[in-house]
């Protein structure tokens, strides 16, 4: 924190970095105004020790302050990254799987809702929560219980809302909440732009000019919490004034500013930014056709060769909307198609007190299942799941030759013939098999184990041949793992993915 | 065609262009070297009427040639390009819609076998044919019923070829064969590079700078054939040592190269090419899960904004490979699902003859499907079948307000409530709808025409509630075109097609 004169408009003319310095180790983060004079940088150390810093800017009072501290250890694991290719993992390499669910306005809501929200969140399976940085326009907004005292904007209207100044009170607010929901260990999927200012604040409609400063401001903001994740846009599209070639520049923006290099990514509408695009770290998509059938996550692995997050696959709810007119059974169900596929999935909430919108509590029977989901993969393969024989085999995902989890969705099979996609299988391998009742919550081992016989082209049996019995339900799913040494002899290669020979 | 002292290495040295214009368009392709001392420049005129041209070469012999020629007009409608954005037109306008197959090596068989292929595709239903530009390594071309005695490079062995030096005499075949699928009106997708060389005779290991002549010299010998699409590659990333870079610039040549700008895509393995790349003007891709199910085409369409081409969805056939074991309903199906996905697909067959190989006959039971839904397509929208309302509607395309196509895939519904998606729809439109049997090839009207009721949120149903019976049997799609006039009154908006407020 730096105090210096506020003269001119801080929020344009300020320029202000602190060079972080630690053996060869150097971070040079934005600093921000935070209003009455105050301005601050801020630091995440990647390691513990000490640090000395030394303080750049264009403003007399802030250029050249120097100094040191020391940073300790916490039981922070570092902010979550790409790992594995289609996965994520902390910096200090911890895995994480993302089972996040949709609280779009919930920092916006009275104080009471937002302890119930955290309560809710705190007890319930959701490690990562969608929200947006800039609240949409509703009445209740302006005039009612939830009226809003703060906006992102110096003013309380559009009248007189000034784009050239930001309202430090309002940021403070959104960081307590960024802060609170870190706590809990919930990572925050932070949206900067989003449509649904309906003509009136203007929020959605302005400049580039302000638009860039807003990204730099958040940037500078909010990189130093570690659980945050850029969302660039909700239903980008819907931003109608705003091309992907804007998306871009703001995307580049995140990217230059931000030095822990948090993950980048935004949500679609009715036109798909890019995933390709070297600045997007990971898929954040809103395709319901792509978790209500096996076989699409795959695909979009291999699109994208990026994690896939389905942020977005309709909402258990009654509500009059047909996109939150999910049932519980349904929800679970595309969360299932979506980690069977190698993928990961966003939970959301439409019952009867909209969670989607400002939190509150939970009615729906959808989020025990994804947290029963949650335990499941948890407790699976450390590099998160891989489709197994995706071409062939749709609904199937593990580490071929460990583990394989088999999701059957709506069938009601009453038998599976023990038979695996050869690759990573030797002969004289053996497997245990649990049943697993997706929607009662339960995992019934099979007894016995299973022994891989001889490796055909494409699919080894159980060696007598066995099935497993399975109880003609939908919902069910099965786990194999390997149990026992590895026995010698070669190895099955994986059967050419497509070969015209 | 010029002639010209036969020095040095021209298939290297020459420089070879030649200026055809005609007011104000100007062409001017590259010319090539066809052994003996003959050296051509082709141009495909893209008007009648008369043209001059200059040649310009760094072969004394060869440059500052000029002359006119009066080109007629013939039936030819130009060559196919993107229309519709995610659609294809002959270049004076006319809708192509590609149903194509695979015939590989089809080129490469003793006359008598491509008498029997030409004869075959004749009575057909395909009008685009998937085919190699250089033969695969198998031991029957190097002995056997099948041997060849030609092949691009000069020598017959991997021991003493010149990969310096083309082989005019192996081109004038293939260029031969390409004209006769021209005159029976089949598209060429021609595929410049394949793996399938097995170390032998290095096909699949040139050198970049041969690569590069290669793609120069195929451009200049067949970029005037009126009916080439040019496909890069099959199986693109099983030509392990090129990256998507090396494509990148093949690409880029292609299109520098070609002055008619004919369609240019390629073929996967296990790496998708990114199909957003600017040169890349529709999707050829290979991932058979796109096909199994509904919804996936749609998710491309979005994905790419550029046609979406199946070009390889498993075969008909009863192979000892699993890529050619589909049944004929299988094969059918799997066009159906990508034709109501707004997409294409390509048909392949390994029955008794290995079709997809030499070509020669048919024996299976898609074809004739393929020609039945063939028919239905050209006789629908002149834009092409869009998905409809596909976000909650994963098994309908056609043109809101006029033509609908659902099929029921392996469904057996005994009843279809008249029920369409609002967009498009007016009070008081009417509808007749023909029930088809996609696999018996029936077209059976249903009596009556239906009306649109009010007009809710979602979903139109006729005003008196009908439903339309159906024989509970698989496979089995509706037809729904709009008769009579348009009634007056507001038309209904699509809703959003994902909104979270």
């Amino acid at each position: 924190m730096l105090k210096g004169k506020d003269a001119g408009n801080p929020f344009i003319d300020l320029e202000l970095t602190a060079t972080f310095t630690q053996g060869a180790q150097r971070y040079t983060p934005d600093g921000f105004y935070d209003g009455d004079g105050t301005y601050r940088v801020r630091f995440m150390p990647p390691t513990a020790g000490e640090w000395t810093y030394t303080t750049h800017s264009n403003h007399p009072d802030l250029d050249g302050k120097t100094g040191s501290f020391t940073a300790v250890e916490g039981g922070n694991r570092g902010p979550v990254r790409v790992a594995n290719v289609h996965h994520f993992a902390h910096a200090d390499g911890t895995p994480f799987y993302p089972f996040g669910t949709t609280i779009y306005e919930w920092a916006f809501q009275p104080e009471a809702r937002k302890l119930e929200t955290l309560a809710t969140l705190k007890k319930g399976p959701f490690n990562k929560a969608r929200m947006l940085a800039v609240p949409p326009y509703k009445p209740n907004y302006i005039d009612g219980p939830g009226k809003l005292t703060d906006f992102p904007f110096v003013g309380t209207s559009r009248d007189d809302f000034d784009f050239s100044r930001f309202n430090p009170a309002y940021f403070r607010s959104l960081e307590r909440d960024v802060k609170r929901l870190s706590d809990l260990g919930i990572q925050v999927d932070l949206i900067l732009f989003r449509p649904y200012d309906k003509g009136k604040w203007g929020f959605d409609t302005t400049s580039d000019a302000v638009n860039q400063r807003f990204v730099r401001y958040m940037v500078a903001r909010f990189a130093a919490f570690q659980n945050i994740w850029w969302s660039l846009a909700n239903e980008n599209s819907y931003i109608r004034h705003l091309s992907d070639e804007d998306f871009d520049r703001y995307f580049q923006i995140v990217q230059q500013y931000d030095p822990y290099n948090h993950l980048r990514s935004i949500h679609n509408a009715d036109r798909i930014y890019d995933y390709n695009k070297p600045w997007v770290t990971h898929v954040s998509l809103q395709y319901y056709n792509a978790v209500k059938v096996f076989g699409v996550s795959p695909l979009l692995r291999d699109i994208y060769r990026k994690p896939i997050v389905h942020d977005e696959i309709n909402y258990e709810g009654n509500s009059a909307s047909r996109w939150g007119q999910l049932s519980g059974e349904e929800l679970s169900h595309r969360f299932w198609i979506a980690l069977v596929g190698g993928a990961y999935a966003t939970h959301g909430e439409v019952l009867e007190n909209g969670w989607i919108s400002g939190g509150g509590h939970l009615a729906g029977t959808s989020p025990a299942r994804i947290g029963f989901l949650r335990q499941i993969v948890e407790a699976g393969p450390e590099g998160g799941l891989k489709p197994i024989d995706q071409l062939f085999v749709m609904n199937a995902a593990g580490k071929a030759g460990d583990y394989y989890l088999y999701y059957f969705g709506e069938d009601r099979p009453t038998e599976w013939p023990f038979v695996l996609p050869v690759a990573g299988l030797r002969k004289g391998m053996r497997f245990r098999a649990d049943i697993i009742d997706t929607w009662n919550m339960t995992v019934v081992p099979v007894p016995g184990t299973f022994e891989i016989g001889e490796l055909p082209r494409y699919r080894a049996a159980d060696v007598k041949n066995r099935s497993i019995k399975l109880p003609g339900k939908p919902y069910m799913a099965l786990r194999i793992q390997r149990v026992g040494e590895i026995p010698h002899g070669p190895t099955a290669a994986t059967p050419g993915a497509a070969a015209d020979d």
